[in-house]
């Protein structure tokens, strides 16, 4: 089966890591809480909810969705859950199609990774394969290879022809992947920008107390995993702390649809501090969270 | 008093710098010639003139305005006065709250500074302290310190929950920071990009002769601080001149809602050149500069 | 003429390259297939045509339009023929502007290279010479070296008075600019992302068959020079491959209005592939390409 990928022999203890992910349709609320409480507005039940469309991981076999612990808890809606590998990773996604509510054909499209054209998940006109529009019911296996090239922060998402919709109704997850002897983060965050339901959302959530609060403590080394997708450009700022980028102090930086940041430091600011798009109509508009130090 | 700000001794030689900086209202236009002398359009002055809210500095304890001079001429309106420090210095901002036209309440929140929460300068309900939300009237002190990596060029604005209005009206700033034996540059220019009035501005004014005409000579060490602030991404250009970023020659660079450039070059050009936006209707809408280089 | 040019002696081997090049009407077809074959929509012939401006090279002193030939097949509308030189090369550039159509005057601004204000091709006030804007039926010749920050991927374009009409006709084009001894690219891609009568396109076109199909093979090194211009922001992104940015692998980068993108990477993923804009309305509106790698 891997003898299909082109070249790279996998180095010494390198892993094949498999994951059972299906699409699957979940009812969503974009600020369960009700509203702003910045600003104390109120949004209506039928302008927060809807249909979502998202990635939900299960044990082997489709056999039952898999549990979220204290360590991942990501496995509850959108995004869809994290994708770990390091270089060097065979991973296997054995993808299933349960939209049994929009009922249309989806894939999944992975950046970072190594793979032959019929793992690609894009549907081009006669010529790309069943990987590219698994219809309702069906499934299909992605072979993929963390390649030298493949650490960092990426997403994943639909690229069959209905992804014009299915990205904006939450088909779409994160991929983190890192180097053999990398430090390891003690602290890892998931910042998903984009737009539902006319709200600018993070994690498919609208403003404090809906978006994620969360939570390090002093000498944690924390990282942040910001992905954008759908049709907006963005500014990720982190209140009362600065990073390197290439050498050069920052606290403020664009990122674009499927364009990636990886934002790490060591936490030695206690305090509770926001989080946001720094786009003044983003930040109004739901795009901002709560971060809690402890010291 | 300093004891409260979270480890980092200060350095031998580092300073305490203090300022003192209102917000007031002002009346602005952002194009006091008239129009556009590019295209020969006029504006009427009523789309150009409104009451605008700016960072005013003042002498110790407000006493009166601080006097522009040749070596610091910015303490005119939009932006607010460059806050100047070096790394290790401490930094307190005496802020008191004279809006007497609109009467909200209004903040200071600075970027690129290490500072406790309660400094920070930005609402967050039920949590934050008094130097989140000034009222008309009210003064407080933010203590900030600059620490290894607060060098650059950075914002400050209100994020008081007036913010949404105030940032549109002027209640913003620039902040450039020096690491000790880093060359200092003969000219520094601060461009900050904002839409005012539906105009895209440069520091508060739209079309050449209404936005700065930067000059320098020959030989001198430029530095430009490139900001942006609002809802928009921009693309800083300068004629006829190129500069490197991480090894690489550009002359165009993107700059987001409170992201930033810092460009430097030994100028070696002499001429008449533009500086402008080059997203082409930000460039047609006001966004565009002289800037003239002696031999 | 070369003693007008301020400083930088050109060095031994350094080539004198000059192009003819006129601004000419001309009947554009965004999609000359009549649609977008991934989702099967066909646009009306009215929606997609229109008379473009675009620049043609001729032969010395415009006796005839360049050949295009199997090593430089660009001569052939949007956009305008590539541009290539060495560091240490002058370059003179003979515009001729030949608009019969819409009758204004055009000019030609460079990035990349050294040039006095003259060679500038920017309509200034009062200011500007012949250069800014020729009028129909006139020529000027413009004066550029390649100086050692002159390397990497550059636009060129219009900038006279009428430079916003005429940029979205169609008046732009690539500049290429190498080391002498940096390595050469076995395959280069233009890939000039622009929108044309409310289509956003690659190189003037829209959606796949339309758009380039880019060709290479295993082993070659392959560079894109993706540039935008106009309005809008994107992201670049190849499907099945990865570069590196400043030491960071990436597959998805933004570009803006004039700032330009030069990816390089050595080919190793046989198959055919997706190349597009990422901002989903753009791809969904025409930003999409093919990519075949030969085995």
């Amino acid at each position: 089966m891997l003898a299909l990928l082109v070249g790279h022999p996998a180095p010494a203890g390198a892993a094949v890591r498999e994951y059972w992910i299906a699409a699957v349709p979940m009812s969503w609320d974009v600020a369960p809480n009700g509203g702003d409480p910045v600003m104390g507005t109120r949004i209506p039940a039928s302008e927060r909810r809807f249909t979502a469309l998202v990635y939900r991981r299960y044990t082997p076999g489709f056999r039952r969705p898999w549990p979220n612990t204290a360590e991942s808890a990501d496995n509850d809606g959108i995004p869809g859950p994290l994708i770990r590998a390091e270089v060097g990773d065979t991973v296997l996604v054995h993808f299933r199609n349960r939209d049994t509510h929009y009922r249309l054909p989806h894939s999944m499209h992975f950046h970072a990774f190594r793979y032959a054209p019929s793992s690609d998940g894009a549907y081009i006109p006669f010529r790309s394969g069943r990987g590219a529009a698994v219809p309702v019911g069906g499934s299909f296996t992605y072979r993929l290879r963390a390649v030298d090239d493949s650490y960092g922060v990426w997403p994943y998402h639909d690229h069959s022809p209905s992804m014009h919709e299915s990205i904006g109704l939450g088909l779409y997850g994160a991929i983190s992947i890192r180097r053999p002897g990398d430090p390891v983060p003690d602290r890892e965050f998931v910042v998903y920008l984009q737009n539902h339901m006319g709200v600018d959302t993070i994690n498919g959530r609208a403003f404090i107390g809906n978006t994620p609060t969360f939570r390090a403590r002093r000498g944690d080394l924390v990282q942040w995993d910001v992905i954008g997708l759908g049709d907006d450009f963005h500014v990720f700022h982190v209140h009362g702390h600065r990073w390197l980028r290439n050498g050069t102090p920052v606290d403020s930086e664009l990122v674009g649809p499927s364009s990636t940041l990886q934002v790490r430091f060591r936490e030695d600011a206690p305090g509770l501090w926001y989080y946001h798009c720094h786009v003044e109509t983003h930040q109004d508009n739901g795009m901002i969270g709560l971060y809690r130090v402890m010291p």
